[in-house]
């Protein structure tokens, strides 16, 4: 499955912005209203100037290659290849009928009473918090057959993009010349909360300001958020992730990777002019289609330092630590069912990561993409040499090497104190201290802290525009189990005292003269943070008052919190030279490629597009679709056991199936994750197909398209009505979703 | 289980030793005999002399701690806590029973009929390799009827000792003052060498010189050598390992790990004089017993500078490899059956290793273990600084500090490139060449080098005295499968290329410009050494017909020989200025502690001892048996699910089962790794158990033995004969094991 990213991950921190006038994406003419406000901005634009081949490799002539703004879609491309050229309110009501999760995923309403479709492994967190050693919905799968019987859920937020408006101007004229680096990242900072909060209260809409072309551009997006949203229906965890670990990222595949949730205002059924029309017979071999949705992020415009930096640090770095959980969680998953229960979806997303970052990593060492990637810059880099006002640009690549070594050197403190990873924000637990406990803690802590400063000058958090996310977060009911966070707790803690050494002076203040067992087993058992009450109580408490409550893990994260915020300080201000040459180098880039290119995913919505296609593997030709008849055949291979085993109801249901209906299928629509649980539609923009994966070959999509065997993998919409229909007796889930009421 | 090691971990390398008297372990007055001839090394010998709790922590006042020597064994230890006066006949018939697996465990003697009982896990390796995707009997088990159905292994190496003799003078003599520490390390390797080829040409023996008390003493080992070893009996691995990895280490436990072999000597039956009689009831509850095994690696008697190494590096470096390992073979046995038999005992023994190293780490994180280490060095430097004798001791623990600082440095190369830990010597690949197919073409490429030189300058595993067990291993006809070599090359040549960079010149001369599955996908496609008679054929060559042969594999192990043997010299140089301090060291504690200690295990045979008693755990009394209505019991809460699901039989024959028959049983016996499959007798000398593993508060059993809570596990006898009566109808296995035939 892709790999879902955290909302979180992508808050709009340490951005700033102007605002201009508003620009709606949805506009009649907004491609070129988009050409004249970027022109303020990059000289030498040429919007429809094409680039062929820039960023991929080894693709057709014409590749379908792209995440492409709302804003700027690829019309001529579109037109030249396709003969297809979407009119503006073709465009409006994708974009409106497209929906973000902020658990780190996509989707998309498909009725107008609210319904929303996603993937099962989108929801899965969702089914997990909702779970209880009674009821295993991740597990057993769910359907509420009245909208009575629809279950809240503890934590869900979805934003809809209402708007987008080119802020570009404002950003980068609040970088004052001579500034220095920390300068001017606080600067950009308190501009973009404030903008952030000018359009908040303005508007109402939830208000996040982008980055794009790494600083190249600031785009201002508005949502409409959602948080009354409700289960409607998911099938067994095992339909959704059929043949688990070892059939993740491959294909052929046989996933019904689904989940359809309603969402509510006021109490009742929200009301949806935008919803996807359900086309109940999937796509056509070679058909034209497009994908509306969030990918979260891709690194194809990092310079080859950068990729150097990832290849050689980075991705053996998370791997390591992938590798370290995932025996962690199945060696605790294998010991009782109730176990296994609990870990599953940590488990899951640890196996899933592994086997991504594995793709990836793999793809940099092939001495073919690597190549590419260099050429890739060298003609970059070449061109910029020849032409004296890209002087800037030229000296950028240098500061990006040198920023980015003081974030290596910076990396170690950072990682296992403040978190675990650059690009987490905010209310993931940094390495040092797994488990939920110590992220509610810190959130406690800072809280408190944040409050008393301006709105401009807080950690992005905890910001006034982002305060009803993280209440969302911290208030959450999703149980707390000891055995399991004590598990957690214990082993990263035993992986911080090994990586920087029991007589390092924060090991024994945070070991605290104990074992990391048995410090574990104290600060577990001596919190109150695991009742919500708790949470709730203190959330409103001052930092006195928080200290005076002498919470073991509270305890814990102030004492280090000077130690994380001092390592986050150099992180960000080294992000910030980054930014800056970026931006120095986006402009270029504008200027000898055309700015026909697409900015680097960063979790906000995007259209790609491409063939409904199969592919060569290894001399033989793979399908682009699956059926059900082969679901069955996989089935009876592995003697129907786990994870290619079948819940009773599909086995004893066979008969009734049309085994011929299309199962799954796969296009070389540009994808990563992120995109997870976006709608594939056809010209008519009709729901055909839902995202869930990439195949093995589209791993190394975070640096380069590519489209002689890379694939993004969807559940074709004749599969869910006849699963739905005659599995699940899921009838008027049917009508509903084929308007037949 | 218990982590085995393998034969060649432990093969007597860079070591000197002196001819002296023969001196029979079995002799009359061994004892005595022992004395008078260690007394010539060390002054002011005290054999009898108790230290108590000298190495123990939290141990009763005569804690049942050590694994003694068999001419040095603890009688005077027996006579006080137990009145029990074991004698020379007693001790050589435990000693002449006991078999030594090459394959890294222990085992006995059962009947005279050449009948050998060891560990299920033992004999897995052979179980594995005698397996075919049509015969699984690593799965499925195996009963040979007659013994015309008893299945010759393919590679099978047993020892017996028959003698040993103290050669510590002419070992200390060899090294003359004022040589450098290579010369004293080759004048040492020339001399065992020369000893052991001149005890073998004399009594037709293998002929292992053994370094005792790190460096304080040598001892010549001669064993009677069986290699042709036939398969009898083996239960379902689902039985031997019930509980899979989530119960391994773990207590109370319901596995039945025992496998059946019989010896041969000519085409028949050997027959046997010293077995052990089968007691059919099994030990009682606070019963002495003995464990007579070859306990393979403890670091009881290491520096704490080294110990500190161990917790800081070494246990890091060794655990993240094993998760690696682990999540690789896990995946790929997921994909499949067929893959899961093929990666079924490399994934055990990632998942043991990892769980065993896991636990180690734990303890030496323990404050209390860790303070106990540091009290014991304290009151050693402190007794050597007040007695200027021990000047060089007090000098030693520099010494060994500044050489192992030199092995940290070397160790990156020496483990990728020459072995993957330091106590490995021979067959195992590097880390970077992972799979069967390097170790070979190591083994064919040195092969033809060593063998132009003297014997004596040879690397141990390539002497006359170790090639019948080197050509064993190399001809051996285990199946290679091509699909599992690449994954775990592709895999290893990644982290090589991680470890490195892929800038590093000899990653580039590795990967030959290929990615590494590329690389990995042209060597085990290349190479003709998947087939033995290629091997055996190849052996004979020299090294220009090796290099006309253009294997790949070869040639890829050619490329890099010059590194890995310079990485060699290194780690061997340091090792010699260590085993030299270590040398001074142990003098000094022999006066100081008195001789009454016994070595660290060294994968030679040890007499431990102790009483069969349980314990407490959180508050919970842990008995020391559990019984057959246990293991029901506890297939019944896990729904007969994996790992906790019985074979069919196990089900089917229930009703025939006496379910109070006592199942496993746990003692306070001090045993490690390589103790695997010993026999635990009885002050009658009668075969009551088999020990098959350590709970997991005994994972720090490697640097200390302590006796609240640590616990060695065994098969109960009684369990033995119920299960091959009653539900394997294995009544002539029984009659002979009890002697009934």
């Amino acid at each position: 499955m892709l790999v879902l990213v955290s909302m979180t991950d992508y808050q709009p921190s340490q951005q700033l912005l102007q605002k201009t006038d508003t620009f709606p994406a949805t506009c009649p003419n907004c491609a070129s209203i988009l050409f004249s406000a970027m022109s303020k901005v990059f000289q030498s634009l040429s919007l429809f100037g094409i680039l062929i081949g820039a960023v991929g490799i080894t693709t057709s002539a014409l590749a379908d290659e792209g995440m492409w703004l709302f804003n700027a879609p690829p019309l001529q491309r579109l037109k030249e290849k396709y003969q297809f050229d979407p009119s503006p309110q073709w465009l409006e009501h994708l974009q409106k009928a497209s929906v973000r999760f902020n658990s780190g995923g996509s989707g998309s309403f498909v009725s107008p009473n609210g319904l929303v479709i996603t993937n099962h492994h989108v929801g899965a967190d969702t089914l997990q918090k909702m779970g209880s050693a009674e009821h295993n919905y991740l597990r057993d799968g769910f359907y509420a057959k009245t909208q009575a019987e629809e279950i809240k859920s503890t934590d869900l937020e979805l934003n809809v993009l209402m708007s987008i408006e080119d802020v570009t101007a404002r950003v980068t004229g609040a970088v004052k010349p001579g500034m220095k680096s920390d300068q001017a990242s606080a600067a950009r900072n308190a501009a973009i909360a404030a903008i952030e909060k000018e359009s908040k209260d303005k508007t109402g809409l939830r208000s996040d300001v982008v980055t794009l072309y790494q600083g190249g551009a600031y785009h201002l997006y508005r949502y409409k958020r959602y948080d009354d949203v409700r289960l409607v229906f998911a099938p067994e965890q095992q339909m959704a992730f059929f043949g688990g670990d070892p059939d993740n990222f491959e294909y052929p595949r046989y996933d019904l990777d689904i989940c359809l949730f309603r969402v509510y205002e006021n109490g009742q059924p929200a009301k949806i002019e935008h919803f996807l029309r359900f086309n109940p017979n999937g796509p056509n071999d070679r058909e034209l289609i497009f994908v509306s949705g969030s990918p979260g992020k891709t690194d194809r415009q990092l310079t080859l330092d950068e990729m150097t930096d990832m290849r050689d640090r980075y991705l053996p770095y998370v791997l390591n630590m992938f590798y370290r959980r995932e025996v962690l969680e199945s060696a605790y998953s294998e010991r009782s069912f109730e176990n296994a229960r609990k870990a599953r979806e940590d488990l899951f997303g640890d196996q899933n990561n592994r086997k991504r970052y594995d793709g990836y990593l793999a793809g940099l060492l092939d001495p073919q993409i690597w190549s590419t990637l260099e050429a890739r810059e060298r003609k970059l880099r070449d061109a910029i040499a020849h032409d004296s006002k890209f002087k800037s640009a030229l000296s950028a690549y240098d500061r990006i090497k040198r920023a980015q070594a003081e974030i290596v050197k910076n990396a170690p403190v950072y990682n296992y104190l403040e978190q675990e990873r650059p690009v987490t924000v905010g209310y993931r637990a940094p390495r040092a201290f797994a488990g939920n406990l110590f992220k509610y803690a810190r959130v406690l802590l800072r809280a408190a802290d944040e409050r008393t400063k301006p709105n401009g000058e807080r950690l992005p958090t905890f910001r006034d525009s982002a305060r009803e996310s993280l209440e969302l977060e911290l208030f959450s009911d999703e149980p707390i189990y000891d055995d399991y966070e004590i598990l957690r707790l214990t082993d990263s803690l035993t992986d911080f005292t090994s990586a920087f050494g029991p007589d390092n002076p924060v090991v024994k203040k945070v070991l605290a003269g104990k074992s990391p067992h048995a410090r574990a087993v104290e600060l577990v058992s001596g919190t109150k943070l695991k009742d919500a009450a708790v949470r709730k109580d203190l959330y409103g408490k001052d930092a006195a008052a928080l200290q005076s409550a002498h919470d073991p893990m509270i305890d814990l994260a102030r004492m280090i919190d000077a130690q994380a915020r001092q390592a986050r300080k150099t992180y960000s201000a080294q992000d910030e030279i980054k930014k800056q040459a970026y931006a120095d180098i986006a402009k270029a880039r504008f200027s000898v490629e055309g700015a026909s290119s697409y900015p680097d995913a960063t979790f906000t919505l995007r259209l790609s597009y491409g063939t409904v296609r199969g592919y060569e593997q290894d001399g033989e030709q793979i399908p682009a679709f699956t059926d059900f008849a082969g679901l069955y055949q996989r089935v009876a291979e592995h003697d129907n056991r786990p994870p290619f085993d079948l819940p009773k109801r599909w086995l004893d249901k066979k008969s009734n199936l049309n085994l011929a209906t299309k199962y799954d299928f796969v296009s070389d629509a540009d994808i990563i994750g992120g995109n997870s649980g976006s709608p594939v539609v056809n010209k008519a923009n009709e729901f055909v197909g839902i995202i869930f994966d990439g195949n093995i070959q589209s791993l190394a999509a975070d640096c380069v398209y590519t489209d002689t065997q890379a694939r993004a993998v969807s559940v074709d919409s004749a599969a869910i009505i006849e699963a739905l229909r005659k599995v699940y007796d899921a009838q008027p889930l049917v009508d509903e979703l084929t308007g037949a009421r």
